[in-house]
């Protein structure tokens, strides 16, 4: 069962409407259905949308991201999808099921995207994304891609590499119809999900500073340029450990966590968001992809000399049956073997490994070390040299 | 399908038979069923039980462990086992299936023990489990050894605490009784699975220095206490982390490990095997357990204050079907916040976040940091405050 539209969300409405009340016993003020406008730095206020104003002493600013959606004609039609807040779900549902649907087409090949595929698909709805690049999740290795493109084929799913959107119409065979460069493709649905990008207007017009990555300002305390506003969460910036760059990585457990300093920042205590190393997963049907630190790009933009190496091994023992085929990259500073990234595929223990090499890479460990961590062996489990030993030595060649 | 004693063995007399011829291709001599009598270091030769004798100018020892059998009446007789080598395995299948066994009894409830349940099991065999302690696999918290005990009992598998075995004699239902302090139990086969000695006869004989721990004493290069003898594996002592103390942790992982670092280091390479921090795990029927550092109790006698606390999380999110929950005990020492060791047991998610907390601990991570570790979030994998995090919050309450 796919979980993005599950059944949470039949009470969601309800739940949404009694979020003010919940607050208000913690004597906490809510309002919904109001937007800030402007915030008056000279006077801590905030202007209101509905024509009031609220003074503060210290300001929190958790503005997120809003989907992006390009300046095509047709992509404020009915049918036309964004998934970005509780509402596009619901509005996404709703219409699968009273438009009797029967064909979706999703614009973007990044993990929203990708793990779309599977809700439409165990809906039976015929599914196709397209993306602009040749391949898709292009975050991870071509070879990683690869491996998700087979899944994607293996569970119905088409892909149209090289494709973008031009425009959408009315249909002739489905609902709409959109139109690439040279061809034309029909859905009843169309799902656009081809990033997000961070809500800064209010802090902008405030004056407040906007990082190069376009998010909002802030330091490791989550404090913007004014030290009385802070801000959290995917509108602003965060400090990451391995380019040592403060980047724009919108994620939900890295906003939960940037969530909790800023709160007990505000509240009298002192401590310090440490940063991310960009861990991030997601499931593909039933393979799980999963990357953390920085590919070779980005290493060398950061001043590094990056090697890499992609093996692909078990990820329990191979006396034991089920599919283990676990594929991981590593990518490490030729001058100082630091790790600096790793990827992982596989339809079993790739988020496991991406999870400790994260920990690794939060420490700044080298190669040599990785080779040797002590890990939980059990034949269920792992290999008595995992994945990631092997891996770590591959890699140690090319030092 | 357990793996222990799974269909590999019907191939494996022939693969016995082949390493030598193997190994002869590759330049190395073999001899096989010849017991190594003594080592004369003065001349820098093995006595072989064959009458013959091998030189050496570099002599690597990997003489390994035996199952300790204790000095009880009857446990000579046809039908007890133990379980260590691969022959072990063979004439346990073989026995089992040629007397056409009912009832199986196993003496010891670590993890041999444990994981021997679920194959006898497959094999529609009654089976029981004695200990002489309160309760199942004690290297686990009470409330562990608590989750283990019920699903021993959920998978038709009977547990009886503090038992010790007397003697063993002929059975009257079953061929064979073992006699408890005050009772008797009968069964068609016994598995005496209490432990483990490192076989260092040789070594000692010899005038090589034995550890603390009754295992060979090396160094972190594999060297014995004479330059010109390694000993890697099961034997000999491995350099604890987290307790920094020479240990004796006969696990096929560290084997691995330390023979390649011997290897290397005999071959003219110049290296040193950094340790170990006690990772361990098992599986019992569809429960993972997994430990990693050290307990109180190791703690206090390695000179830490140490607090502890046990939580019950999810794997993943609590939105999706499935058994996720997940107990965590985390191991901490008061004074430095220093993370000292850990615990987990559930249907899935268990050695992932030992594997995780290991890798801390190799650097000796401090709960703080650890409270905010980046891992690659999604639902299906874990939840945006992942158990890890939610367990160090939760014992930083206590420093």
């Amino acid at each position: 069962m796919p979980y993005y539209i599950g059944d949470v969300i039949k009470d969601a409405k309800s739940l949404i409407a009694r979020t003010p009340e919940k607050f208000r016993e913690t004597g906490v003020d809510v309002q919904l259905e109001v937007r800030a406008e402007e915030i008056d730095r000279a006077n801590k206020n905030v202007r209101l949308s509905n024509g009031t104003s609220v003074p503060y002493d210290i300001l929190a600013l958790g503005t997120g991201t809003s989907a992006f959606v390009p300046k095509a004609p047709g992509v404020e039609m009915e049918g036309v999808f964004v998934l970005k807040t509780l509402p596009d779900a619901i509005g996404i549902k709703t219409y699968l099921r009273e438009k009797q649907c029967r064909k979706a087409l999703i614009v973007g090949a990044g993990f929203i995207g990708l793990e779309m595929c599977e809700a439409l698909r165990s809906l039976n709805l015929e599914t196709e994304v397209i993306d602009l690049a040749d391949r898709p999740a292009t975050r991870w290795d071509p070879e990683f891609s690869k491996a998700i493109h087979e899944e994607l084929v293996r569970r119905g799913v088409r892909f149209s590499p090289n494709t973008g959107m031009n425009s959408i119409e009315q249909g002739k065979d489905y609902r709409l119809r959109l139109n690439t460069k040279s061809d034309a493709i029909e859905a009843d649905m169309i799902l656009i999900a081809i990033g997000v990008r961070p809500n800064t207007r209010l802090a902008g017009d405030a004056g407040l500073q906007i990082g190069k990555s376009g998010a909002i300002q802030v330091d490791f305390s989550q404090h913007t340029s004014d030290g009385d506003i802070y801000a959290a969460g995917d509108c602003c910036e965060v400090y990451h450990r391995v380019s040592r760059k403060w980047t724009h990585i919108p994620l939900g457990d890295i906003a939960n966590k940037q969530g909790r300093v800023a709160g007990f920042n505000i509240g009298g205590g002192t401590t310090i968001f440490p940063g991310v190393v960009g861990a991030q997963s997601f499931k593909i049907f039933d393979l799980a992809a999963a990357a953390t630190g920085i590919d070779e790009t980005e290493a060398k933009a950061s001043g590094f000399y990056p090697v890499s190496s992609v093996i692909w091994g078990n990820a329990f023992a191979g006396s034991l049956p089920g599919d283990k085929k676990l594929g991981l990259k590593l990518v490490a500073d030729q001058g100082s073997g630091m790790l600096l990234g790793a990827q992982a595929i596989g339809r079993t223990g790739a988020v496991e490994r991406i999870n400790i090499l994260s920990t690794a890479l939060w420490t700044g460990m080298r190669l040599e070390e990785i080779a040797y961590l002590d890990f939980a062996y059990a034949p269920p489990f792992n290999t008595s040299w995992d994945v990631i030993h092997i891996a770590a030595r591959e890699l140690l060649k090319k030092l």
